[in-house]
């Protein structure tokens, strides 16, 4: 038995055929376009899963399931999407209007955890029972595995990861809240440190980097010219580990996962990143001399949404 | 089949003597003197184990199994605590001990996860699958419930959600960090919130009532206060209930409960913080549409200990 993976964006839709142990055998994608109805997207959706099948030199008989990664807020239960900001959609049925087009069982859960699903089954994670995956990109999205299973709570309003709050009355946050995780861990949190030192830095690589033009910092370059020992650079980056680090310290002395798994945008900065985080936490553990979660890079990148979508599909 | 349930405290020893859905039909009690080798004090708790078991009127052939709660973490799978603070232990080898005396499968988890336990089989959360249990004492305890079980991760270090860091930087902590949540959530922080106040209300009832005093105030003076109106203590409780408003949404947007009860000495302010803590939650949802846990108060109070160990050897 197969499955299919949707991995559903803002900007593009993605499908998988996968098999039960994760690995890709055809896949493809198309546009989201997403200021159409959500009827047009999510035919589009199907159409796209019949086609990577039929590319597979396969049938939709040999499909067990299809499993969705929506970005938003999913209810399992009932296969309606209460939420989705990035598409504008507000408690759409979606297993009801999959199923318009398609007769196989539809899944949908949040985008980061069907991620985080993919690294415990066929990525860094693979063989523990409970891990914790967070994307540092934009923002920082979470799943929890535990017991295997993706947790999203129960009322699929858990693992936002991201917006717990790690400094009352800090920098203020899309979600109305303020000093949420996300404000000192997202690939916007280091860009924004990085121009509050900046000043104290006239001569930093970074201004060099980006021709003093500071709207065209992104992440990369901050961590680039840290690697390279600028000390503007070195001291945002120093500001980012501490932010990340307190948010995984809340992560262990709460959920004590086996695993957490970055992924997403920063965490290419790779062992740089990840020496300085391993270096960070166990200051900051309670019981010095316990074992606590592994720290790890994650392994599937941009192929997580499809491949955790379809295990998810064979769950 | 009934089930011997175990308070072990820094002070007192509490057994009793609980049915299957969590009634008790005996209990004892005797001092823990805690300056005793451990051998010491686990054969008390053997020997008033058996003394309760003959008040009930019953022989130990119809006890299941013996639960104990610690103050400290522990190793449910081997059987040591591996630290207790409260007791100066280290790596003690619990259950090993126990056996000499009695030979009874022994379950041991730590205090606040055995009366969060308690409260979700026969307390405010019973029925749910899902319930954390705040502790709300000199410091803040965590209990977290997932599936109906006891969760406290994979190295037993987790659900320590006293120590959420939710201000870097905060105010320092016992456990070396900075800001944790029991710094603003326990009845330690309400004190602390008081006497920080109150050079700005030298004519505070708070004062008058501890005589002037300020050594005196504890944190029932403070509610107490508060709900005459008091506007120094009313200013310290609207400080404590953001805190403690934080920390509660955190764990709405990390583990997203069924329940979210309240226990402790600080709870014994009753429907006064219950209100003022409902109001405060949902202007800090992130989903404001969508439902979330119920905000309760603990009811087992001072027999949870024993009713959720004896609950836990049921397991």
């Amino acid at each position: 038995m197969v499955y299919l993976g949707v991995d559903l964006g803002g900007t593009g839709i993605k499908v998988g055929l996968v098999t039960e142990k994760g690995e890709i055998l055809a896949k493809g994608s198309t546009p989201t376009l997403r200021e159409r109805p959500y009827q047009a997207i999510i035919e589009d959706i199907a159409n796209l899963c019949k086609r990577v099948v039929r590319d597979a030199k396969m049938d939709m008989a040999d499909v067990g399931a299809i499993g969705v990664g929506v970005p938003g807020i999913c209810d399992p239960n009932t296969g309606i999407i209460p939420f989705c900001t990035n598409l504008g959609w507000h408690k759409v049925p979606f297993v009801e209007e999959m199923h318009k087009h398609i007769d196989k069982p539809v899944i949908v859960d949040n985008d980061a955890t069907v991620a985080g699903f993919a690294e415990s089954i066929a990525g860094v994670s693979a063989g523990s029972s409970s891990s914790v995956f967070l994307t540092l990109g934009t923002g920082v999205g979470g799943a929890i595995i535990i017991n295997g299973k993706p947790y999203s709570g129960a009322h699929g309003v858990g693992s936002e990861l991201g917006h717990m709050i790690i400094r009352v009355d800090g920098d203020p946050c899309n979600c109305g809240n303020a000093g949420c995780f996300e404000r000192y861990a997202s690939a916007t949190a280091i860009i924004r440190m990085a121009k509050e030192v900046l000043p104290a830095y006239p001569n930093s690589r970074i201004l060099t980097r980006v021709g003093g033009d500071q709207s065209r910092i992104n992440a990369k370059t901050v961590i680039d010219c840290a690697k390279e020992g600028d000390p503007a650079a070195l001291a945002a980056f120093g500001q980012y580990v501490k932010g990340l680090a307190t948010g995984i310290v809340n992560i262990i002395h709460t959920l004590d996962p086996e695993v957490i798994a970055l992924g997403g945008g920063v965490s290419m900065a790779g062992d740089f990143l990840l020496d300085a985080v391993r270096r960070e936490i166990p200051k900051m553990v309670m019981y010095k001399t316990m074992p606590f979660a592994r720290i790890e890079l994650a392994q599937l990148g941009a192929d997580a949404g499809i491949i955790g979508a379809a295990l998810l599909g064979k769950q």
